[in-house]
This record gives C-alpha cells, sequence and structure tokens, in this order.
C-alpha cells in the first residue's frame, strides 16, 4: 500500500511540491497483505485508491475514478512485463485475479506460477503489481484532467443479473452492495 | 472511512495535538461503501486501521493490532447499542459480518433487518459501526501502550485446517494468503 502511494505521491512532490511534500507516506504502512495478513483488499489498490484521493476534487469522482481502478484490477492479467528490464525476476507469471481481493490474487497467482506465497517470487510479484496499480492511477488521474476519463469497466453478465434484482435502490431486493463476481463465492444460489 | 480516522485523530488532536494537527482527514474519503462501490473492505476497519498507524512504532506491531481489528470486526454483533442514546434509530438489528468485507457486512445485515441497502436505516447502522471499530482501535491502541495487548482472535477450527495446508511458509503447499473463514466460499472442496 505505502509502495503505490509513494509511487504516486514522490511524482508530485518532485513535479508539484506543496501539498504533495506535506503526505504522511509512513502512515499507510497498514495495507499490506490485506491488513494485517488477512488477505482482504489488495495494498496496492488500497494505496493507489488513496493517493488518487489526494489529487480528486470530490468524493463523487473519486468513487468513478476508484470503480474503474478495482474493476481494471480484476481483469487485468498482472503482473505487467513493463519491470522486467530492472526485476529481479524478470518475465514472471501473469494471472487474473478476477477481484480485488489479496487473497485471491495471491491464490490464483501461487497456482499458476507454482511459487510459494511465502517465496521471493511471489513477494517481487506483488512489487510489480504495486507498480502496476501506481502507474493505472496516474493514467486514470490524467485522463480525469484531460477530460477524457470514463467508466469502461463491466462487471460480467451474470454479476449484472444478479444485480439486477439485489443491488441499487431501484433493483427488486436492494439487499446487497458489490461488484465482486457473485459466482466464485454463490455458484448458482438459485438452482 | 473518513468517519473512523476523524474519529480517532480528533480526539488525539484534542489531547496531543501536534503532529495529529497535520493528518489529513479528508483524505480517507475514498474507503466508503469497500471502495468505489466494490463492497471489498469494509471502510470502518480500513480507517480504524489507518488511524491506528499513526500512532503505532512500527509495521509488525501495525499488523497485529489490525490483524486483531479485522477479527473482532469479522466475529462481533454490530452494531453496538452504544449509540442508542443519540441516534436517530436506536435498538437497530445486530449482525456477525463473518469477515471484514462490506458485502458481507451489508449484504447480512440487510437479510436480519429486512431493511434495503439504499435505507436510511442502513446508512445509521455502518456509521454506528464505523464509531464502533474507531472505538475497538482506541482500545487496542490503549491496550498496546499499557502493555496489555494480546491477540485473541482465532480462526474457526475449519479455516486452521485449511490454513495447515495452505496458508505459510512451513504449510505444505504455502500457496494462499487469508484469516477469511474458507468455508462460505469454498464449501468442502475436498469432498
Amino acid at each position: 500500500m505505502k509502495a503505490a502511494v509513494g509511487a504516486v505521491i514522490l511524482q508530485l512532490r518532485d513535479k508539484i511540491g506543496f501539498p504533495y511534500t506535506m503526505v504522511p507516506i509512513d502512515a499507510y504502512m497498514y495495507g499490506g497483505a490485506g491488513i494485517g495478513g488477512w488477505g482482504v483488499l489488495c495494498g496496492a489498490p488500497n494505496g493507489a485508491a488513496a493517493a488518487m484521493n489526494y489529487v480528486l476534487p470530490s468524493r463523487a469522482v473519486v468513487d468513478e475514478l476508484c470503480y474503474e481502478l478495482l474493476g481494471w484490477y480484476a481483469e487485468t492479467s498482472l503482473p505487467s512485463n513493463l519491470h522486467d528490464s530492472y526485476a529481479k525476476y524478470p518475465g514472471q507469471t501473469q494471472s487474473v485475479a478476477g477481484s480485488p481481493l489479496c487473497h485471491a490474487s495471491v491464490s490464483i497467482w501461487c497456482r499458476e506460477s507454482g511459487f510459494g506465497e511465502s517465496s521471493a517470487e511471489r513477494k517481487d510479484r506483488c512489487a510489480k503489481l504495486t507498480g502496476d496499480c501506481a502507474a493505472k492511477a496516474v493514467e486514470l488521474l490524467n485522463a480525469y484532467f484531460d477530460g477524457k476519463f470514463a467508466k469502461t469497466y463491466k462487471v460480467s453478465a451474470t454479476t449484472a443479473s444478479c444485480q439486477g434484482c439485489h443491488v441499487g435502490k431501484d433493483s427488486m431486493l436492494d439487499n446487497s452492495l458489490t461488484h465482486m463476481d457473485c459466482t466464485p463465492c454463490h455458484g448458482d444460489p438459485h438452482k
């Protein structure tokens, strides 16, 4: 988490200076490993979202760009190969987390790469992915300030169908809140 | 998220002053609704963890107290009734989220209370729960600085059995990372 915040904010310190010189980057240590080893929200999008919050004008805009950031995280094959020229482990296996959960992201990468969660390779993979999230945040911020930001992430057709009844004040049941893919945890709960 | 950060940090501003006067509380708007409506990590523990990070001496200690905070969140019937003397909706239904996920926390409360996610009652419930998380963070911090903090949260026996093979460098497979309860999403994957 701290690395994602730092990657964005240190650039802003260099290019703009104050008030980004005041951002307490060490205050974002807590988000690593999905907080306290719980594997909930991946620290990389948690930190990238925190960094975007410093730059954007309102909660509504923060929510829009964060929606997109988490959607991108869920559906993108990571880590990118943009780190290969300097990374300790270039050419690593890429995998799609399917959600913004650290637990899913790490477990799927371990399965597809064959490396253990405690391995140096896994740590390098998460470091690269953190850089990728920071870069995505900057891309989203640049698009926003160029007047070119548009939501592009769409949930799967199945999840959209679930949301139609369960999510939102105009839905029939209005009894849930998420954009995570429903099927991995719930299967087909109506069969 | 912002409310949990503020509840802790504004107390520290009043009682100690600098450096807590420098904490950018508005920088924590982004964590509401599990970030961008995604329902991933509940913003209340995200903010309470962020607040604890400002006070504690190292990442290792932050991780220990955050582990406990998220465990408490997962297993505690919330919101507490400590808000009843001033709340708009006193005596609300309490429910156990079973995980630190906003999605689970909100959906289970909606099911048990009968109120919609978009209802004013649900918003009041989440506001109270945010106060409860801030109070828990203060309780953990006080215990730590009194030398009385001890980890008490234990995962379920089933999850401990799963972790025995899947989580940690000394486990057979070392291919996952979480303290979330395995059964709600995975059932019995070995049957």
